[in-house]
């Protein structure tokens, strides 16, 4: 059987010089798929056309705007999905997505092998295969940044050598990678991690210092899932738009971090996600009115952990399935509306309101009409502390340290 | 014997009563222990001296700001300590401490009891007897907010029968809790979760939209320890003094919150924390260039839940004493620099240094000179992605729904 | 409205001279309700004739054994679920059964009040009022034992001062609290850590040294749950009167261990739960073979956790509900036979099969055939390891003590 | 500069073929080095020769008993190290050790290369080169079975073709790795789960059911760390062997358990570890008595964790330095005796003392004399339980389910 790859195909130099390089090597042909993910940028009509401008036997075009926001967004939304509590999984949630296209493609065109463009020491070729595999172990991987050491120089030369109408851009210092969930930024000159990020760095967000005026903005949720902004109902995707938007406009959900990249080195990375920052940052203040203590402390364990499964490329292990499980129980109550104003970089929760609060005023207040029994509490302290008090006891006894003195 | 209690004494109206009142009750006299930890206010001096005037038998001033700040505030740095990560646990660490010095003012001067303000409500009374209790269990505890239902109204009608030389300011709508780490501001208009907080809430930091001009700072540590501001080595009270200042003006370190109490209730709690926020996000960052990921994981967990044993009173606990051994530990190379810039309610980093970065540029760095082998990753991604692999396998095979699927 | 008490009622001496006390301190009548939870002993009928007897309005008697087996023994056998690692949760899963009926009775009955014969220094107080509490919160709690300081010398005075018609037998040395899932022993003599446990103790077990033939058992599971043994389909309620009669005969089952109480002391307790053991065991071998491994990693944790939520009386929190939606997803795919060899106190497996089986010959084997990739092992191992070997050099670079050092 | 390559010599067919080998492939000569852990068999100065016999350069053998007995086995104690709760880590405690003095070989005779036996699919290769890379990233491993897939008949052959002077024994069917701490064995046979192990497999163990006389031992601990048996101060090592010999008389510590590998495949293990098993049990049982509830809850994750680590070849780690400083404080009190009855393949507690135990009598007690304050314990259960309770009510009042009802 002759080879066919099915290409994850972005448009750019490296995946259009690609597909002339993949046909050679393999000596079969190149299905391109492209998805739109809410990246922007160029008419997705016109990176379909190149595809077929530079070999391709197939070229199409998915969009998976809708699918992304709901299947992808929102789980991460209800996990509040947090790398290093820090990075939102942008590009992490987006990879499992783009493979499931892919998977789609080689069974429709009779794809044998799956393609991708990402370099042997990042995150995103492990979330690529590991889905492939998941998915359909029987597609054979190529890799050809980290297989063939297939580099950008190579690249253009490859395509002078064989004519391929591109052009070649002014090389950009920056690798980028966007999509509606957010957009990350690398870059040479992040690599001393002493310089601060360049403010030609962000796209998804204004400066915050421009002095914008504030805006107030009220997210309504049903069972963790955005629901409303304003009042207005809307779809997941269209609130993650209009939030990305709004948000961006006051320079809110710039980070700059080092990484823990998962074969085991640190990066400097620079991510914009205005919607995600707000959106996830509004859910936790609606968790922390709905969701009971216990319940809550143990939550933020298993978001943590949903997380780094999720940033390791095993969106399709069991284990995510089962977290995901008890993150879907979680969100029973968690139905409401949540207040912020967006400013200057920062979003503040300023009010919560929910059918299903467990907050209740009558036990919280200082104020007569008070229901809280005072009385029970001199007998909760006590027990409460009594394995402290006599481990501290036997410490003293012994005259070892106690936790007290040490 | 007859009783003396020794009183945990604020010098504001509840406690004062409460010298003649707790005199009564018991049959015995009254000692007043009053701690500086930097809350400002009011002169020490005078203080103690009202103590006097209301009937102690003997009345204390302990200077304990450099005491707080090495011992308590410092140890929540290196644990990154926040409750529901949000709270850096501003009351929850000057309990223990308070109750150090009252048991040792009990042992200089033949207390019987031991006595504090909080009612039945808080979380308070749990940190003020659980450590009692672990420090010196023969002595008797009396919390006459609690235990007498004594309510300021009674107070003020128990000073007035007594004649209590003590002025009755103008019932605040407040009630507060401050100390060099942030302040803790409880009223009843925010008990309705959708009223913002107003601006008089607020004393330790300035309006974020006042458009002060952004500062930035460079906070140096030493295995976790604050050791220097802009290159200035200070001991660790003077490094929190400035930065609450530097990073008030900017209006950082505001804090509204739902918090999960641990008596079984939710309430609303409006904090100010300047400098403990910015100090804890520098460690933070310096954490992530110079601690390895797996420990970096772990430790999160274990930050979580030396946050709550704190929050929940357990200072003493053996189990907060043995998480304290692996922070201790964790620390070793969490020594460098770390750069802020400070505006418009926001804190952000923008450069780190360190002698023991884990940072490599040459293994992160995509230009020539990487030393990174990229082709190891090919057999890593597959063997990191088997056990996954084969457990969807599994369910085709089955025809079960796949992780993939589901 | 005059009271009426719905008491969960034993049989036994304390619980029926309870059923005129509490008429007397509450002025009202009492409903006796009893469950049949497998405990075996006395004629349930004879227990609700009983009741009457001693003057009760109402006496029902309920058959839970299979809700029990079903509702309650199932869920923790998918949980393995097990306090400090021995303990099967014995009375810890009855409790919230028991509360069901009695708030379901009090409905029916028109009852105000529950009651319980539980002091206040063990854990089945805790379970029994945070279930109530759960369930109908307008119900009054008394436990006489505790809130009237009710003892059995006072309960056989007041029995003879009412001319109660029971026999009082020779007091046991023995407080006994068993069901289908096992049986508790407390007794004075245990109290002393060094004494070892007496023969007597036993009723589930016999003695292990008796030389009673090895009995080979297959026992069967379909997602989680235990449907056959030996290849005869059977319930869950049979399956545990089988494995129960069968591990009993050889010993298996009987612990002694020193236990963490919720109420903060520790206390010696004896047990026997054949079925429960073996049953457990049998579910966690099939889970070695069915359960990925960071799936099972992160299920030990669940479990232990969910077995301290149970332990502590909060059958009826969120959280619990949040892990058991975790622990089903997990059980997917725990179908298959275990078999096990019983003999002289303990269960050996010594055989697994199953169709979901993620074992694979194929992969596992040295032999030819092996269809294991060992070339990417190499690249797994450096990178699986890149992280601890930077670390270690920055240590030894740093003149620090390393991992390897220390 | 020529190669030299330091080789773990285990004196059998495969590394003894794989000296002249491994000088023919690196063009260089070979060091071996062998270490006594214990395992018995062959007298070491048979292995000494035999090497230099094959070839070697240098041959030398390290009496690393004591080392391994307090270094490797006593911090598996302390941290009852068990891997998916039942193996006791033989092999993966004992290669860091392996590694050090290979390292240490290296230094002193000039290697560049290290060398070990392990196959590409196994556990031990991660074990073997991270703690190399941990220790010495300059040297270069080499692993033939794995890098040249060398094998057992290919070994054979190459040894006739070269005239090697070594007996080839009829092959044995089992793969064994035994010392100290344990014996593991595989084999074809175990492949197939379904199979039982057959009788000889075992060496360290005698059959269960051969009706040895019981043997009562009693263990003592100090802060975690075996130091007498039966009232006679022993070291480490003289302990363990005792135990082994004692327990493996009654044929305990015989396992057979289906165990997930670091490299994502399932494999059939057959271990023997009598005194690991009995040792661990033991320290189990002290730490009941003195170790204080929630350090013990959160210690069984540590424990679990370290384990992880350890079995993961991760013995160099940070975070295992991080865990190792949580339980060395947590060990503090871990001092006492534990008295065990072993027959007939079980080990059964049956007594534990300490002069540090948090067992109290006086509050255990039902007896006169009990000093445990009951009436604290009806305030403890109420908020214990009202922010479950809190939830159901919400439930009810929105008309969800609640937690009693699902």
């Amino acid at each position: 059987m002759s080879a066919r790859v099915v290409l994850a195909y972005s448009g750019g130099l490296d995946t259009s010089v690609a597909i002339p390089y993949l046909a050679k090597m393999t000596g079969g042909d190149v299905v391109a798929v492209s998805l739109d993910l809410g990246q922007g940028g160029e008419d997705m009509e016109s990176v379909r056309q190149r595809a077929l401008d530079c070999g391709a036997v197939e070229s199409i075009v998915i969009d998976a705007k809708d699918e992304f926001a709901e299947n992808y967004c929102v789980p991460t939304i209800k996990a509040n999905g947090m790398y290093m509590k820090q990075y939102p999984l942008v590009s992490a949630i987006s990879r499992p997505l783009i493979t499931k296209h892919l998977v789609e493609a080689a069974q429709e065109f009779g794809g044998t092998h799956v393609s991708h463009g990402c370099t042997g020491k990042g995150n995103d070729q492990v979330r690529f295969e590991v889905s492939f595999r998941a998915q359909d172990p029987s597609l054979e991987i190529i890799a050809p940044a980290r297989d063939y050491a297939w580099t950008r120089d190579k690249a253009i030369a490859f395509a002078e050598e064989i004519n391929l109408p591109i052009e070649q851009s002014a090389s950009s210092p920056f690798s980028i990678d966007q999509n509606l969930w957010g957009r990350a930024v690398e870059t040479g000159f992040l690599e001393d991690l002493w310089n601060p990020p360049t403010k030609d760095l962000y796209a998804y967000t204004e400066d915050p210092g421009l002095g914008n005026a504030p805006d107030e903005i009220i997210i309504s949720f049903e069972k963790g899932i955005p629901v409303a902004v304003d009042g207005q109902k809307k779809s997941p995707l269209q609130i993650i738009e209009e939030v990305n938007r709004r948000a961006g406009t006051q320079g809110i959900g710039r980070l700059d971090m080092v990484e823990d990249r998962l074969v085991g080195i640190k990066s400097r990375e620079v991510y914009e996600a205005p919607g995600a920052m707000v959106l996830i940052q509004a859910h936790e203040a609606l968790e922390d009115v709905t969701v009971e203590r216990e319940l809550a402390r143990y939550k933020r364990l298993t978001d943590a952990r949903w997380s780094e499964e999720v940033y390791d490329g095993l969106w399709h292990s069991p284990l995510k399935r089962s977290l995901d499980a008890f993150i879907e129980e979680s969100q029973e109550n968690v139905t409401g509306d949540i207040r912020l104003s967006m400013h200057a970089g920062t979003a503040t929760v300023t009010g919560r309101r929910s059918g299903q609060s467990l907050y209740s005023f009558d036990l919280a207040t200082y104020d007569t009409g008070d229901t809280f029994d005072q009385t029970a509490a001199k007998g909760f302290v006590q027990l409460h502390g009594l394995s402290t008090q006599i481990s501290n006891q036997r410490d003293r006894d012994g005259g070892f340290p106690t936790s007290a003195q040490k």
